[in-house]
């Protein structure tokens, strides 16, 4: 499937839950599928795109996110759906950003960008999705921060949706998410080049570096190190020692082409909004506000995540069910990735998704 | 219990694993309880100094690391046995070490201090207990790195240990352990002010601040900071926000203070040889030489530690036990500590260490 990414700008300014106002706002979006079908949206990863599916061009070396779930013939059919994703406010890969123009200065936002909440996210998109003439969606779904977004969008929104499904997810942001986010800021902070966010565009490296490195430990599992990088290791005098070169090699191999692009101001913004996701924030009681959502809920967590362990999708399950019994219903992957699973596990998500459907 | 450290000179030159030689070598130490009595060895973790009990003044905030464990009438009885501790070889509290003289240019090693292995370290503690006429430990017991230190020391002196206390252990370094490691290197070395290992001691503060805080998130389990931080903060509009707050003072608060003193290049040394950890390391093979170990060996891990999950305890268990069975016996504590709980669940690890004994 050869796809490619758009741009569409909202009519209206974009006035944040603090009261900050961006009178041009830019979202960039992918559509897949058939015009006039059923409209599922897709909701990304906080450090991705919202390139979900297909490749721009077919020399891509890698297809986007969730191409195992997205496409003709899939779970989530492109024959039988359109399928629209769109980049995050504050997120680096098109939209409204640190890195898109002050229409006041002429210049980027940079540091003035305003602080964000994941439930301004969720306003940004549902004006995106009113923009381009969607009335209902038949399902919102996404990996991560895309999971948290789906499910604030069906609490603020519960007659505008009819399933939502959220991998690697819970109903608040978790104690260990707020804290490695936190670091995250804190290197990007704390890095020479940083200049409190005033920086020439691209030069801080060092944070960037570093949280990408922590990445690698936090969001995968040490069952994924030991598999790719220390039983191919033989047994001798020297295994150990080659061992430790592996798990160094493992941290740094290409990470200064993986952070070529990347944004500090963007990646705070973003992590901040993530570290707000409450289903509660709003009407101040977690339970009452994740009671709001309507529609059945699949919840896939995976059993080796940090950031979010299956807990804590049990935990919204059980006051999901509480109202609505029946509504919402936990899947559990058992999987070498960690947190990573919510990508890497596509074709055992596009399972539990196919059996959500046919219910 | 009032102690103090004292320091002792090796007689004899110490020779590393790969041939390099330290002309002086100092071992700092502590000892407590009384002369005569059989002697236990209490061995430290990586970040730690060897003050395993008591205070240097009744005034001092915190006592030693195991002042549950180590003390009169406690499971390791001051009145029973001689208690004698040391500072690791490369670690920065007194014993050889980047911070201390190298004899052939009068200033510190700084990074022409030798790469060493956890053999090597062991080899340094051994040297240290000859030169102090110890000729049979009754019990070597540590934490950690610690723990480490203890079955290395029982799989290359077998007939010199009656018993092995491991708390929070393995029988070779794992894979989540070696690349947390292998960040923490990275992120010293990555410093500005790190200058090749050649900086003005005290200088570099910018890896040493980044590494505390992702210690703070990787030694400890979300549990922790739910129960510490999250728990307080009452339901409402901003409870999130609140509970983000705090995950970030919890990163911060004091970590100024926390790495007064500390040495990168030390850092570097010890996490090195940490890594070179496996019990067949020298024989070329891992079950014959976890195998070596004659005495009972009990082991405590963690049910929330992400650097030594418990089945790496129970992997060394089944090798001690298939070649001699009830050799060696696994404890699992269920702590919101993470691996933190070496230290903090003195009172649990007390406990086990006394059923121990009395089987």
């Amino acid at each position: 499937m050869i796809v490619k990414s758009g741009t569409l700008k909202l009519a209206d300014p974009f006035i944040t839950e603090k009261g900050e106002v961006l009178k041009e706002a830019v979202v960039a979006y992918e559509a897949y599928g058939q015009e006039g079908k059923p409209t599922v949206f897709i909701t990304h990863g906080g450090l991705s795109s919202h390139h979900a599916a297909g490749r721009y061009t077919p020399q891509d070396p890698l297809p986007g996110f969730w191409n195992d779930i997205i496409g003709p013939g899939k779970v989530i059919d492109t024959h039988q759906y359109r399928v629209l994703t769109a980049n995050s406010l504050g997120s680096m890969y098109g939209s409204a950003s640190p890195l898109t123009s002050n229409p006041d200065t002429g210049k980027h936002y940079g540091p003035d960008f305003p602080e964000i909440t994941l439930i301004d996210m969720v306003r940004f998109h549902k004006a995106f999705l009113d923009q381009m003439g969607v009335t209902r969606l038949a399902m919102i779904a996404g990996p991560s921060m895309g999971s948290l977004q789906a499910l604030q969008m069906a609490a603020l929104y519960p007659d505008y949706i009819d399933s939502v499904v959220g991998v690697a997810t819970a109903g608040r942001m978790t104690p260990s998410g707020m804290c490695i986010h936190h670091f995250m800021i804190n290197a990007l902070q704390m890095d020479p080049a940083f200049n409190n966010g005033w920086y020439e565009i691209g030069t801080p490296k060092l944070g960037l570096h570093l949280i990408q490195q922590v990445a690698r430990i936090y969001y995968t599992h040490e069952r994924f190190v030991k598999e790719r990088y220390w039983d191919s290791v033989p047994e001798g005098k020297d295994s150990q020692a080659k061992r430790s070169l592996n798990a160094r090699d493992y941290l740094l191999t290409g990470v200064e082409e993986q952070i070529e692009g990347r944004d500090p101001n963007c990646y705070i913004r973003v992590l901040n909004a993530i570290n707000s996701y409450d289903l509660g924030s709003d009407v101040g009681d977690y339970e009452k506000g994740a009671q709001r959502i309507k529609c059945p809920v699949l919840l896939i967590n995976f059993s080796t995540d940090t950031e979010f362990p299956p807990y804590w999708a049990e935990e919204l399950s059980e006051i999901l069910n509480r109202k609505n019994p029946g509504q919402a219903q936990v899947k559990i992957i058992d999987s070498i990735w960690g947190h990573m699973g919510c990508v890497q596990e596509g074709t055992a998500i596009a399972k539990h998704i196919r059996q959500f459907l046919c219910r």
